[in-house]
């Protein structure tokens, strides 16, 4: 069994590069302690039940594996990066089982295509496979791209109001912004600065305009806020309480690790 | 709380470049579960006593910590990269505790940079941040470093039957034969293969000469061992009964993470 950290992004911008590898985005992830545990199976099995899912089904083809059972702490569509983690946890299972030797980044560059290919993330995996608070300061896939990270000791909680596409998003917004925000994020990497640029990130790009009054709530009694991107959710620091008022917050940890190896 | 693996090097070169950011080593090194655990303190403090360590003196010099109390798994100078993750822990400790607001990668840089000033390691922090088992494709200080890594389910055992100063050896043997082991490592990477690698650096420096009827009593019973680089100490995979004929084995898995935050 292995697991894959799900991740939540503050800010990006897309980078559609000429290949795959090429392609991905600007931007700053935080890898969370809750996320997918993937194991061996004859179908691809998604907490419990047989779906249709392009992104892990592209992984498997590539690596001819049969099918991978996963069982995620996240819905798929919310923006916590399921598809990513479950791409990449699927990776190892079947690199594992079938005796691949294929090392860490090759395993974490093909999750990344397969994220690519099926439009559903750009930045998820290469967040996913450092842990920690993930700066991507130049974009690709996980082997190409150049990142730095912070360990911090947070508690962050996070409320799911809705599903949202990504792919449509992908499509139509304008995220140039991100870039800004990840430059002077990096010009003061602090918890409170991550805020304000997320923030800043969700207001400018209108993103932010179903879920403007969740983040005031939690603001208003003293605690920060933002969008996860690209999610109909919020994720915020010292932000229980007012959570709740919009639905039932769930308590996450920052995660210091990428895929794990775990039950041996 | 930060947490920093130990590490075995299983075989390496040393490449002493024009800075400490270019002198580092190729080689194969496995991360631990087993490590050091670091928390601020007045003075340092390694395993309940004051001792002159003079690894970790330069990363409070560097950063202006007061002190740090480490507890360590392994004893210091044999082959467990315990320098070196004590470095790395207290580096974490400090900028933690002083809101440096420092990243991942340049605190691992200072570690390594303590390392090749007191010739106390040239790639153990280098491994220690990643997780896995390591493969240090080109050598320099951690930002600087490629990587590529494999995350293995093994318990291996250990057994230490004395220390080694890891100065006077990098200083007076020849290590050219570890590229070599590398490169035969990642034409194929599997486990058999690291310990066939292993051994050989092993033999092949001379180095093994003490251990070698530690090895030889794992391999008659149908284990794989080799010697642990730099340590009078033997890592084994299917070896435990036959090594507590030399000494009090410790059974060890493999880290897939390199520095953690604890206790948040």
């Amino acid at each position: 069994m292995f697991f894959a950290p799900a991740s939540i992004t503050c800010f990006f911008t897309p980078e559609f590069g000429k290949s795959h590898a090429e392609t991905g985005s600007y931007g700053v992830g935080i890898t969370l302690d809750k996320g997918v545990r993937a194991k061996p199976a004859d179908r691809l099995i998604f907490n419990g039940e047989e779906i249709d899912f392009p992104t892990v089904k592209y992984v498997l083809n590539a690596l001819k594996g049969k099918g991978v059972e996963i069982e995620a702490d996240f819905p798929l569509g919310c923006g916590f990066g399921i598809s990513g983690a479950s791409a990449l946890a699927t990776a190892f299972v079947v690199a594992e089982e079938k005796h691949l030797s294929m090392p860490y980044y090759r395993l974490a560059d093909l999750a990344h295509e397969a994220e690519v290919v099926n439009r559903t993330g750009l930045g998820d995996v290469v967040c996913q496979i450092h842990g920690g608070v993930v700066a991507r300061l130049k974009p690709g896939c996980p082997s190409k791209a150049d990142v730095e990270k912070f360990l911090w000791k947070l508690k962050l909680d996070v409320v799911v109001i809705g599903p949202l596409s990504t792919r449509d998003i992908l499509e139509s917004a304008k995220f140039s912004i991100g870039k800004e925000c990840l430059k002077e994020f990096m010009r003061k990497p602090s918890v409170e600065n991550l805020f304000i640029q997320s923030k800043r990130f969700a207001v400018e790009t209108g993103l932010a305009e179903d879920v403007m009054d969740v983040i005031e709530a939690v603001e208003s009694c003293g605690g920060m806020a933002s969008m996860v991107m690209l999610g109909n959710a919020v994720f915020a620091l010292n932000g229980y309480e007012a959570l709740k008022e919009f639905g039932k917050p769930i308590r996450v940890g920052i995660s210091s690790c990428g895929v794990k190896a775990l039950d041996f």
